[in-house]
């Protein structure tokens, strides 16, 4: 049970964002233009990012649902999402994807974790300033979203399966604007 | 020096944010909803809870500038702040507020540290669902700004009186439409 009355029964953040809808809309703002505007890496980049963080965080709920999108975007199977947060080094992921998770891992412990040499090898394997710029946004991005999804004890459907069938829905509505009731 | 070529001189999320218009625009939306909308927690307590969990993480720039800003609003001196965040318990905020930075210090630690011990005793001296909800909310979105922040190394003015001097423009403005450049 949450720790509050959110007067629904919605899980995750959407039962947050129903209970206050003045932040639900900058917070989904904040999703829509750092997940999903034109940007040089992928709407499956930017999710696994995402995925990779909350699970370094412990957040069940924003890991499933953003490893579902993750997996739909990336056309790939749940073993694969699976992989990179257990061992992104030795996952299949590019190059390029490894020295922006190195770098996600460290923003999720702390911002003066990075170091200079992960962004260098960054920028050595091909990674741009605006790259690297939103990979640190979006890891210290889920590092809020994760910490408001637990630090109010909201519930989470158990099934991975419940997830992944919701995801080529949420794909498709986007995060601005989100109907947090369907 | 910056992790990435910023291409200005403006130092913390000021340089961040003219770097990328895109996110400042998001981010800023959500520093004003949860800063400085009607609430019935006052726009210096809310800068205060910024400012505790910024010191917690370390963050200079963010502690400075919004602690600069707790200042101004709660109309008090430099010492009470440095008392709030060196040992809030002891220190001279209201009960209320011991019991929604008790929160808040969990918060920062991760979203699963928030007990229902922590909290029942802030509704017991009389914490809304809603004052609690947005607690937790500021202390998840300061996790976010303070590794953005310093996960991308940028530089802050050492001077504690750069950052007070500054409050009373910056609290004038508010963060939505935000001009860095000033």
């Amino acid at each position: 049970m949450a720790h509050i009355d959110l007067k629904n029964d919605y899980p995750g953040i959407r039962g947050l964002m129903a209970f206050r809808p003045e932040t639900a809309k900058a917070l989904n703002e904040l999703a829509e233009v750092l997940l999903r505007s034109d940007s040089s890496l992928s709407r499956g980049e930017r999710e696994l990012i995402a995925t990779f963080v909350s699970g370094k965080n412990d957040c069940y709920f924003c890991e499933q649902v953003h490893g579902g999108l993750a997996q739909h975007y990336l056309e790939c199977n749940t073993e694969f999402i699976d992989a990179v947060s257990a061992d992104f080094i030795s996952s299949a992921v590019s190059g390029k994807m490894k020295a922006l998770l190195w770098i996600a891992s460290s923003v999720q412990k702390g911002g003066n974790h990075v170091t200079s040499e992960q962004v260098d090898t960054a920028k050595s394997v091909g990674a741009t300033d605006v790259e690297i710029h939103d990979t640190v946004l979006i890891a210290a991005a889920f590092c809020m979203f994760n910490r408001y999804v637990d630090g109010l004890a909201t519930w989470a459907p158990p099934e991975r399966s419940y997830y992944i069938n919701r995801a080529k829905q949420r794909a498709e509505e986007g995060y601005a604007n989100y109907d947090v009731s369907k």
